[in-house]
């Protein structure tokens, strides 16, 4: 059952110095807002200092929409922060890109119509036909741009209009075997969630399962991360391992692959849309 | 490396209500105590508080032999609190429990000796003479203390007067094979670490690794808790489990076991000495 | 890609005895029988033997239907052989049991839909309609059959002429949240397979995650199972945990657990339609 | 306890073609060695045969001396295999080669010294003074070769002197922190275990923890391999991981990992010598 509180949540970072704590709890305390949970990190090598605060809004004496700009004037420009704001009502809008592989696609619809996840999917988007029977189903618009080195910019063009139109915050990349443009990253910075199938950085690019199975490895993985424009580089978000043997074909590591990338992809949304992962530079933070 | 910087760490709990985190934090920033990390968790089904905090002592402008009065008077009253106080220059000092089983031992014993931990280890007290030989090699006191239904009140009172004369913090039972009696778990509440060889609540009391072959279980594990009363029901603190299979006898399940038991237990006793466990009626909070 | 060799294989068991594998594998040798894989275990407690083996039929004088006799004069009788044998060709028909949680559902809908399993699911049953619109939008056979005490016996008679009717050979309760009777159980006896959401033999009964939230454990676990007359005591088929912590409430146990669920559940399945357990008593020979 | 049955392993391999398994069963059978334990692997890419077959020799009629002869006439040269044959009764002999982390040492020596392992150790070479304080304590030889470019040739010679005058078989590599010759390797082919602190392939190379603390992963690893002439590439006998956080620092991640290091080298060595690893160019088989 989904909490109904209404609550805030800050995700902030800034250089770390003294005081920044003692400041914020005392920016929300004064305003009455019970701080539900906290959680902060200092990272001494980058001298950087992250946070994520949530508090109840029942009491709180800021309205939501003035929150931003106190926060700003009494307590973030002060410090030289970065902060996010999200409210508990807001529920986060994905689009989910696939292509062939329909796991990761099944896995994610099933949470969100079983109401395990608050958020909404207006549509998903692919290269290729194959998997819109499904979309179908699930009564969710399905909508094709096949992509070649030619119509690539356009399509990925039209891609972000829709996005836009539809006020997609978050695009989650379901074994979307297309590589995004820098141009489309840009437009969605730290926005767009890919799984990968393999624990990185060991196996990047492609066909990975065909490399661990030559290399004989007993592990295989899979790890969701942001999107860079470096392929396979972004800040990584979850990782997970499964054993295998010396009797396993590159087919059966696929299968078991599978069961790796839709949990682990997963994670990553559901980390995601409680405002729990902060990246910066090529890491996260993750607050769980 | 260990970190030489001399901090404070305060562990507390309390009913929850609105402005602990503030009351701390501004506690502490008044004072001039960097935080270097926060960390807290409300149970709310408990309606409890918890937390752990660390602050830079450099600055800090109340003596360190101060702060419990100050912070009773300033804080934690107000807040109906219970707190332990630490400081990182003082160093544990450890007993430990063992019977025939050498693996937890070692393992303790070259993390002691290659300054993993910073702790004192002075003595090692066994029921049997046989690992009498190791402490020798290690140059450290081992004190055999045999226990039978008639000498075992009187045993253990010798045994505590040993503890007290060598102001033990914290007793390791590493794979101990005796239940130490109320009397004497009254004397270190929550300050005695057992390692017991499976995935508690599972296979409680003894030959577990018995009792798992019979099942036919698929996974093994073993459990370290702080000792109550209650046989197998202290606060848990850490857990693990491998595979095995079929294929696998008592024997090859009491290996397997073996390399679980000892990493599980010296998990327990790192969080512990890093002040990162709070226990909570038959629960811990772990802070790591 | 499905395997589409046509192959046979034999699970068998018997007494321990010398020249079993000699026998068998002279048997198969003779008649040009190709071994596509062989594994054997032998329970030296119980002296009992084991063996799973594959062979190419392409070459194999023996037809088809006359494999089992011959087996059984040359080879079976002879050592107090019991065992069982499988054609690739069949494809398994499983009938699903399902409750209100759709997430093991949708897992074993998507292996299925995707030609991961290469299985039949001609119907699925339940006690409640909730699930209903699912196999709607799968075009798969929805049969309610609503269970109390006193309908209970009358309405699993008509569930066994269903499945009969439909020549059922596997039965998945895929969080199905009623008991069977002994009879249903005697007429498909290690037939069913059942998802447990605990570690076994630790939570056994109703809510598990309650009593694992309670308890204060640091792993929540799945177990998948055969189903027989004592309950959550069947042959344990696989089992899985996962890493919890204090901050997580019963709902967080409660969501993490359905993925373990679901997974333990399909790795069970996939075990049992690749013909690789082998129930003996309260145990399984997994030959994976 | 030790099993005391005296018994004889083979590890084989050769192409694949129909009746190899009859042909050694046979071979067995007739010569009344009870099979054991039987395994077998075919990978069909490689076209390759793979085979652990263990007897009693109890009742075999072939004398333990001519057994590796009769094989090779019966059924090895026939089926071009190459094998190895093993006895129960032969302890194998192993060297440690150590720097200054004493972790896998003492893990090693543990196991050796409580008889869970059937090994002799009759020395330790080091390039280092530091860890000879625990070889005293054990009574072990400790062999110092200070290593540099200008003496690496002659001092390797040496101790493929001191290696062959004490009849090593196997030489474990317990976090020894220099790169062995090519000379040096061809002289113990697949006979040099080696741990590597990553999840290989990934951070092959110096520093794994600091590469992976800069990637920000959520996995750390271990690998046990043999060692190959190129450094990290050899066939892979055991990897596992650990979850890490943003949390932990370098150092952090330096601890943890050694945790894996000891257990996955130890598993390795555990494996080779159950004699249940092959390895077959850059990959092994292990029948476990």
């Amino acid at each position: 059952m989904p909490d109904t509180k209404a609550t805030a949540t800050l995700l902030i970072h800034c250089p770390d110095q003294v005081g920044i704590v003692a400041a914020i709890t005392d920016f929300l305390h004064k305003n009455h807002g019970n701080i539900l949970s906290l959680d902060q990190h200092v990272d001494e090598e980058a001298n950087r200092f992250f946070m994520r605060v949530a508090w109840d809004l029942a009491e709180f004496m800021i309205p939501k929409e003035k929150i931003d700009d106190y926060f700003a004037t009494l307590v973030g420009k002060r410090f030289d922060m970065q902060w996010r704001l999200h409210f508990s009502e807001k529920k986060p809008r994905l689009a989910l890109f696939v292509s062939k592989k329909s796991h990761c696609l099944y896995d994610i619809l099933q949470r969100y119509m079983s109401g395990e996840w608050q958020v909404e999917i207006p549509l998903i988007i692919s290269n290729h036909e194959n998997l819109g029977y499904i979309a179908k189903r699930f009564d969710i618009d399905y909508h094709v741009f096949p992509i070649n080195p030619e119509n690539k910019a356009l399509q990925e063009k039209k891609e972000i209009e829709l996005l836009q139109k539809h006020d997609i915050d978050l695009i989650i990349l379901a074994r979307y075997m297309q590589i995004l443009s820098k141009d489309f990253i840009d437009a969605y910075p730290n926005k767009i969630i890919n799984i990968h199938h393999s624990f990185l950085p060991a196996f990047k690019g492609g066909r990975p399962y065909h490399s661990a199975h030559r290399r004989g490895v007993k592990l295989i993985g899979a790890t969701s991360h942001y999107v860079t424009e470096d392929l396979d580089e972004g800040p990584i978000i979850a990782q997970d391992v499964k054993k295998v043997t010396h009797k396993e074909t590159v087919s059966d590591l696929i299968r078991k692959g599978q069961d790796l990338e839709k949990i682990v992809l997963s994670q990553a949304i559901w980390l995601e849309i409680q405002q729990k992962v902060l990246p910066y530079k090529n890491k996260t933070v993750v607050f769980d």
